[in-house]
């Protein structure tokens, strides 16, 4: 099936140490047929966040709904809907929901990083 | 900057055979560190459409506002806000917007196809 209806992603929880109230969506990756990324879809309840880490992959971001910070290296900044961040290779990164609403994003990545 | 603003982002006119009343937004790609994919946002008019062709590469696309259609091949899709398509490689498609509202997506596509 080639196209993806919101209200049939299913989504699952994140347990990873350092995350707190996240769900992930992988919408579009290799089932799909995207042979090296994957489109995952985040959403962070208010109050949640990601872990503080890094990796060597990039993420590509997009934000679907609600407004949330993103940390990028030394840097933070508050991103709303509509808004897009990119999160380079082996930096520090961190999002959090300090808002009301579920902050909901689009976070793509290389198949090492799915 | 690894943070796009929805406000900030620059749109321009597609100037293609077979393309009627649309804009393109470059929002993440080479320029901001993406080295092998690039995230566009396609905003179609009420009335337009993209050409109905094919090419080798790949389109992994997300709605970010409003409905259109898809066409995969010989299947025809209406597609609304917060939903995904994939379209392989090698497969007639075509976006359309026969609807009242601006149609804004997502497309990802490997540099080849930026």
């Amino acid at each position: 099936m080639p196209v993806v209806k919101y209200e049939d992603i299913e989504r699952t929880e994140v347990l990873m140490e350092g995350v707190k109230d996240i769900t992930v969506a992988k919408v579009i990756g290799q089932p799909q047929g995207w042979p090296d990324h994957s489109l995952r879809v985040f959403q962070i309840a208010p109050g949640g966040f990601t872990p503080h880490h890094q990796h060597d992959w990039e993420h590509v971001n997009y934000v679907v709904s609600g407004k949330g910070t993103v940390t990028i290296g030394d840097e933070t900044f508050e991103v709303k809907e509509k808004d897009s961040a990119f999160v380079p290779p082996n930096t520090m990164h961190q999002f959090r929901n300090p808002f009301d609403a579920p902050f909901e994003f689009i976070c793509i990545v290389p198949n090492k990083g799915a």
